[in-house]
């Protein structure tokens, strides 16, 4: 899959400061709450957990659809939103596509919501 | 406002692995999911920031309600959803009704995205 058929939601994530520091503009905050919406079901945390703790590597779609009580395109489905959101990225390789997690975004939400280290400023700012 | 009135969902938060770590079960992605799908919005994600990088206070309702172009009934439905996540707490007083974070359901919620924590695990084991 290209590129080019998904907007990648979750690329400038990097751009926002921590949930602690400062109120939220308009734009950053419908940005966030995409890629939070797209963590905001049970199915695709399942999804994305199995993703990022393959150790080193990818998972094939084959592998994911058992563990769950639902079709293959509704997993899917769920498999595309986390790409829209900028999570997982995937490559068709004959009959099956494989997945891989991002960390990059995943770390980067973590320090949105983090309040640790604007915590530590405010401390050091103090001291 | 009692505990008793709202279910808080984002209190058992601290007993998830990280997302990296291993596959979710059933019963931590629908808690998850539920806290992830309050910070899933935009106006919520404004709100949630306006009450968190408040320095060591609280927030009235009645100094977020100008900066949306919402009713405060929406406004309270929304910052009522941010309670029931654990992401925040409030009294009234009065009139009207001061809120302020919860960082520990924030901080869990990092901790449960990042990656850092295992990649530097699996360094560790590796080394």
């Amino acid at each position: 899959m290209s590129k080019q058929e998904l907007e990648v939601i979750g690329q400038d994530a990097a751009c926002c400061p921590e949930v602690s520091a400062a109120p939220l503009d308009e734009r950053r905050a419908a940005e966030l709450a995409k890629v939070f919406k797209a963590l905001g079901d049970p199915v695709r945390l399942r999804l994305l957990s199995m993703i990022a703790s393959r150790r080193g590597g990818e998972v094939c779609v084959c592998e994911m659809t058992p563990a769950f009580d639902l079709s293959q395109p509704t997993i899917s489905h769920h498999l595309k939103l986390l790409r829209q959101a900028g999570l997982v990225d995937c490559e068709r390789r004959g009959t099956w596509v494989y997945y891989w997690a991002l960390p990059d975004v995943l770390d980067q939400l973590a320090a949105f919501l983090s309040t640790r280290q604007t915590a530590a400023a405010t401390v050091g700012a103090t001291a």
